[in-house]
This record gives C-alpha cells, structure tokens and sequence, in this order.
C-alpha cells in the first residue's frame, strides 16, 4: 500500500507519531501516578487537576529552550523541575519530600498508557511504512514508555537527539534527515493542530487524529478539527485503514 | 530473567549489538549486490573478493575520523568513497559508471542479511531485554536492515547520533547515556573482540559471538576467542538461553 497526501504530492515512507495525547492518555496515566504519590505521603490531592497543572507548564518550559533563553535539556529535566513548580503552588515545599519520591513520579512520563487504538494502528502501519515517535520526549523516556506499552516503533529518535522542541522547525527535520528521507516523505500523525501546521511549514505532511479525551471528560470542542489536513481520523486504526 | 556478568556485578539491563558480522553477514549480502552490478555493467568482477577489499577499508576510513584528522561524516559516505578506492584499485575508473549506479551499490549495506539465529534470539532477549544495535553503521542505514531483515531492535541509536566511532570511548557512552543507562546496564555483544576489548574498557559487560564464516568459508581461527568474556556463545540464541 502506498498513501500520497495532497500537501506534499508524494509518496508517504514514514509516518511518526507526537506522543503525549496522541498515541498515549497522560492524563489517565499521571493521575494514577499522583494518587499512589498522594497515598504514600499522606497527602489529599486532586489527581487529575494535579496532572493537568503538571501538563500546563510544559509548553512554557520548553519555549525558554526554543527562545534560546536555556540550552537544550531533555524533557526529563523540564518534567522534574515542572513538577517542584506544582507543589509550590499547592503550598507543598518540594523539599519536604526525598528526592527519590519526586523522581519516582517524575518517572510517571515514561510509562503513560498507550489509547486501546495506538498499538494495533502503528503494527498494521508498520507493514507498510516506518513508524516512529516524533516527540518532545527524550529517547529513554520514549524507550521506557515503548517496552511498557508495546508499541512496537521501527525507531525512536528523542528530542536528545535533534536538540529541538517542537513547534521548532529542526524538530521536524532532523529526525526525517536521520531517516534518510526528505520532509515530504514523513507524515506527521497529531491530534494537536498547531503541531500539525509547524510540520506542514517543514514540508511535511499531516494527519490529524481526534483525542477528545485527551485533557479530561467533558472539554466543549475537544477533539474537533478546526482546519484541513491529509488526513481526519478518530483513531490510528483508521489512519492505518485509509493508508 | 536477569542476568549479572562477573566483569560489571550488576544485572544487565540493555543488550547491544555489534552488527555488521554479528547480527548479519556482511559478506554474503555484499558479494550479491556486486554480482547484479557486475551483471550490469557487463564485468566479469571476483564478488567475495570485492566485498573483502570493500570490508578491508572500513577500519582505515573511520580511523581518520577517530583520530580527529577529519570531523565525523556517516559511515555511507565512509563507504561510499572506499568503493571509489576498490573499483580503482581494479583499474575501473568510477567516473566511468553513473552515480546512480554506485549510490545503488552502496546501499547493499543497508539491506544484508542477518544470520539464521539473528532475528529469533533478539526476539527472545527482547522479552526481558532492551535490545538495540551498537553499530558504526548510521541510523538510516540499520532501520533499513532492521526493516527488510525483521530485525526486531527496541530502538536505533546509529553512530551518526552518538557521532563517534567504535573503538573510541564515546561510541560506548554517549548511546548508554541515551537510553537513561550506567555503562554498567549495558552488555555488548559481538564477534569481534577488539569491539569488546574497548566495550569493556568503557564499563560494559561483553559477550562473544562466534561467526567462524564471516570472512567466508575456511578461514583457519575464524571464530575462535583468544581471551575470557562474560558470556561466549555461537549464536544469539544460545545468548539468550544463557540469559
């Protein structure tokens, strides 16, 4: 099978995949992550309003990156200082916990649980195409996430290794360069629309994948495409299905 | 499973390969892609001995770049001029054959084929085991063996992402590093010992892998480990019995 977007007129080689949202369900995932946390140190939190605190400083930390303010650091060290931010803000001194316990919910970004669609969808992509992440993920995060939920990637090239976040345009092309092909040979599989864009400005091509779940049950709009890319799909089953 | 080798004393947690004579037969794959180039071009080329003296090339071309007296380009491009070198030192002017034609040789690298243990040990490590390439090749180059080979790695780390040669220090490092591991998580596994003399050094755990016919049939020693290694097996599924 073989599958040329409009945008780009030729043949897809690669489809890759952002991560958080699209392929896993962080929120379900570091929720659960933040109750265990709360149950051992005795704490009353609200998880899921916990996660999406946690969630809501991730675009901010790696703008400073983008904008040149910080050298690159992977996205490990923007979770981890991310999350001493969540705590202060709930009137919790990081510093009363031990740096393992903080380290250990760190780690709750590795192991996020793949959408019941994501592992059947990338296996039936991979018989055709190379399939990969294209996340702001770094490669062990990537790497740990992959063997825990099975996702069977032909390669995975962390932001570590293109020293770029997304939306930057080196986050695009980097990886595509180190696959040997050229932006329009690589759809980017999303389900956020501004990830889409920056990867079409590269030259890549785009496919958007519904998540209305992603931030939580009951968001007005979520989920809903307000644009047009290659391709509109509900899951990565269907994307492997029109593909 | 887990596995503790007596050089390192802690449980092995990544299997990294070497991969060209290790994981596939270089030799076998090489020769093949020469005798369609020679059918092609009409010469009446010796394939073993083409791909022996293609292969003769390899540890001098990297080595200038080890040794700093040229910066780090990907092993195709180190591949492709000792081809130049080959076809000149059998008097075949390369300029006399299109550029295509060479660039297709080229890429037989890409696509060798593993040996009959390769694909069903790795499978096997895999369940208990991150599993991955430590290559001089470049990433594009192993996710193209690994696509057409059914090689299933875990994750593609090529040298062109830790931008260093075996047997320097930091081909070892710099992808355990990557992957969120000590060297001491790690276990190199090839049938070079040269390769494990270095991973050692570096603080990985070594295992040898007899490929008495790498070099082709009757070569008196092939195969034979001269030093005491964690583990020496003559297959990667003996490997992951042991294991």
């Amino acid at each position: 099978m073989s599958f040329t977007p409009a945008s780009t007129g030729q043949p897809v080689r690669a489809v890759l995949f952002d991560v958080f949202g699209t392929v896993v369900d962080w929120r379900t995932g570091v929720a659960a992550a933040v109750r265990r946390f709360g149950g051992e140190q005795g704490l009353d939190l609200d998880a899921g309003a916990f996660a999406d605190a946690w969630r809501s400083r991730y675009g901010p930390g790696m703008r400073r990156v983008t904008a040149g303010e910080r050298p690159f650091v992977p996205l490990d060290v923007l979770h981890r200082e991310n999350l001493d931010g969540v705590l202060a803000d709930l009137g919790l001194d990081p510093g009363r916990f031990g740096p393992a316990a903080l380290d250990e919910l760190n780690r709750a970004w590795h192991f996020l649980p793949p959408w019941p669609d994501s592992v059947p969808g990338i296996a039936a992509l991979k018989r055709d195409y190379i399939v990969g992440p294209l996340s702001n993920g770094n490669t062990s995060l990537l790497l740990d996430m992959a063997k825990a939920g099975g996702l069977p990637w032909d390669v995975i090239l962390g932001s570590d290794v293109s020293r770029a976040y997304k939306p930057a345009r080196e986050a695009y092309l980097r990886p595509a360069a180190m696959l040997g092909l050229e932006p329009g040979d690589v759809m980017l599989a999303a389900a956020h629309e501004a990830d889409l864009a920056a990867a079409r400005e590269a030259g890549l091509a785009a496919a958007f994948i519904a998540r209305p779940l992603e931030q939580g049950p009951g968001i007005p709009g979520a989920g809903v495409a307000t644009q047009s890319w290659d391709l509109s799909v509900s899951s990565i089953t269907e994307l492997a299905d029109l593909m």
